[in-house]
């Protein structure tokens, strides 16, 4: 049983429904099909999710929902014009939105939630119904009724350990193409609750794990995960095969294909992992896999991510003095903030965190309680900085690979400002300034991936 | 006016003390002389010191103190006969130390260090009665009287502020040369207390601070600090000049030339110390300044330093969790340990610390309390850890040391646990296996000390 993801773009019209509705046929083993609400059809368009959370926003203001709703509803329309699909099913999403409506008062929050997953709830009867009018045997399946629960966090729901226990008992025994909203699952309690970022992704996932499919294919719109960000590198190549861990680290440092997290389901079941694109579903993609043979490649992927900030504390003697670095993490914590490096010297540390999280009012405060609490003789906090990293199994072998990289970097003239290598055995984090990230990343493709390369002396 | 610190093999022997007298009067500026006690002779002789610790012992035993202390008062005579020093010093010293005997009752710690002190402060006595022999103009001067004011911590002084005002007024008004002894001091009560090790190195650094100098010489049985360790490079290079961060960067990774703290008042008050050698005194030496032009060097030497384990600690998303690195460095510092480095990656951390401060239930308590407080995925202690650093001030243009350094030790099959380079400008660490310390630190000395050395591809 394999489970099939589709994202936004891959259902945003007519003539992508039909697409899926393809790849769906052309392997009977594709039984479970997770779906995304309708994305953009060009650049300038607008997502379905992002319709409803103007509506929502509407409603939530007592200001007229009529044309928001009009919005929405059409685009379900066209699509249903286009396939030729019944009115019925427009019927059935006129009624479901209205329904929604009138749920304005349980919260802002909850109401938000309720209104963002109709987009993949809607899609999702839609498709089916689509499905049945080409003879297939389809049904559109409730999260609510099979029992996907989670945890009650707005916006950020955790998946709950019944719900596999439940997802497996109801969908192993359905017959026929079951296809399953996206994005969204329900409290014990039966109050609907949406996952984060890459929310029909986590669905996905946990599907495939809950019934141990033998593949989760996430169809999306390019034909793999290639090596290096296209915007920075010309034509990178694709990366057939990945392992779970080199796809986190790649997605924890900008690559956007996939939101990392959203595997950890299917990792943890064992279920494989293959990325392809709905456009050309031929073209082999990338597969996800527990363990690689990395010998040949050890290095899979070169990734950057900006907007970091640094708190840079000196104070002489500093490892000597049990607690220093308990009591600098406490300041950190008091303000709420969460830190992704701490590279050290003998007498000063680094916290690299990310700027998003700072404001002004925050860095004053924390400089001054440093200052004052911990003595020390320097305390600064520096911006701009992005992580450029080398991602790869091979890194076990890194000695010759941190040399590889150093070594690029220096002949590119970029100014390292931390490195960290040590607990990761997947990566190598290079610290630099923003303005050096693109130069950095493009210097390591060609180090890792450009094979007749001339050397320069 | 200089301040010159003579260690005890400089002292060892009448001879010895020929040497350091002739020294002294080469210079009209070397006016103070700061000594410690006498050292070893030859390599299985027993240092004045180590006599005094056991004679201490004995007498708090109170066993027969009679033979531990005629070893103690034999070896002074044997200098003073060898001098022809009047016997009038040797009734001093023996008065003196038959008074010191006297307070045992006064707390063990109190006693121990009045009883080793006494090793710098009778061979101050010893040495400036000898100068005066020489018909010098010269006085012993007793850190009670001049107000060298320390903290109560027996066997770890920390020097009070107000001691080097009392330093320079009660100093800089003497005639003739000023004699003296190294290693203790007085709290404002009047209670003698030792210095950390490298004691006679902090008076003198102390000394030179307060009276200003404008050189503090420091002689020991070495030309000059070797760019590294010559039990691990052949015949390594000697530094003419390195900067205060160098030596203490140095000091810390196993250098023994200097404790490295010692420095600290000098530099505080920007006075240049020199490093020569007692038995060749025409050397150059090590010149230890504030700035130096490191464009020719940018790297001054290579250090290693063994004994380090690490705590590595993985847990899915741990950067995610607010406070994980906090509670985490908590823990470790329940135990009392402090820490050096704390390298991370996406999911995972480590924490490398000093061994010689962990037991097997230190470890055991940390392994369980991480494991139950944080969740952890995994949680181990391992050992047999070396840190191998290249220290130099042109570590800011790092980008090409970095690479100079990996590859050469990619080349020599040195696997790398860990590098830690980010806060400090002026090193990058290196975490290895202990077994290839060695290796590691012949071929990054190779690599930066050894200009004719072929390319190797």
């Amino acid at each position: 049983m394999k489970v099939c993801k589709f994202g936004g773009t891959s259902l945003a019209s007519a003539e992508q429904m039909r697409k899926v509705a393809s790849i769906i046929r052309a392997d009977q083993e594709r039984r479970i099909v997770v779906v995304s609400a309708p994305g953009k059809r060009f650049k300038e368009d607008t997502k379905v999710t992002d319709l409803l959370i103007s509506l929502a926003e509407a409603a939530l203001s007592n200001g007229d929902v009529e044309d928001a709703l009009r919005l929405v509803v059409s685009r379900y329309e066209q699509i249903a014009l286009e396939l030729k699909l019944s009115v019925e099913i427009i019927d059935i999403i006129k009624e479901d939105l209205a329904a929604r409506l009138t749920m304005k008062d349980d919260g802002d929050r909850e109401f938000m939630d309720l209104m963002k997953a109709s987009g993949e709830d809607n899609c999702a009867k839609l498709f089916s119904f689509y499905l049945q009018s080409l003879g297939v045997e389809a049904e559109y399946i409730d999260p609510k009724e099979v029992g996907l629960l989670v945890s009650k966090e707005y916006g950020n729901a955790q998946v709950l350990p019944e719900a596999y226990e439940n997802l497996h008992r109801e969908l192993r025994n359905k017959e026929g193409i079951l296809v399953f909203p996206g994005f969204f699952g329900y409290t014990p309690e039966g109050t609907l609750i949406t996952f984060p970022r890459g929310g029909s992704d986590i669905t996905g996932s946990i599907v495939a794990a809950a019934v141990e499919a033998n593949l989760y294919e996430n169809f999306t719109d390019v034909d793999s995960v290639f090596a290096a960000n296209p915007n920075v590198v010309q034509n990178p190549v694709e990366i057939k095969e990945l392992t779970y861990r080199e796809m986190r680290e790649l997605s924890y440092a900008g690559f956007s294909v996939f939101h990392d997290e959203a595997l950890i389901p299917a990792f943890k079941k064992g279920v494989p992992v293959s990325i392809k694109n709905t456009n050309n579903p031929g073209a082999p993609g990338t597969m996800v896999v527990n363990e690689r043979n990395y010998m040949i490649n050890p290095v899979v992927g070169i990734a950057s991510d900006s907007g970091f900030s640094t708190i840079y504390v000196r104070k002489y003697l500093m490892n000597r003095e049990v607690g220093f670095g308990r009591h600098l993490l406490e300041i950190i914590e008091d303000e709420g903030l969460s830190y992704e490096h701490m590279p050290s010297g003998i007498d000063d540390t680094s916290i690299i965190l990310r700027s998003s999280q700072l404001t002004l009012e925050m860095e004053q405060r924390i400089v001054q309680r440093i200052e004052q609490e911990l003595q020390v003789d320097d305390v600064h906090v520096e911006h701009d900085f992005a992580m450029v990293m080398v991602v790869g199994e091979g890194m076990r072998k890194m000695v010759g690979i941190t040399a590889k990289a150093t070594t690029g970097l220096a002949r590119a003239g970029v100014n390292l400002h931390m490195i960290n290598q040590g607990s990761s055995e997947v990566s190598m984090v290079f610290g630099v300034k923003t303005e050096d990230a693109d130069k950095a990343v493009r210097e390591l493709y060609n180090d890792f991936f450009v094979p007749t390369k001339s050397p320069v002396h």
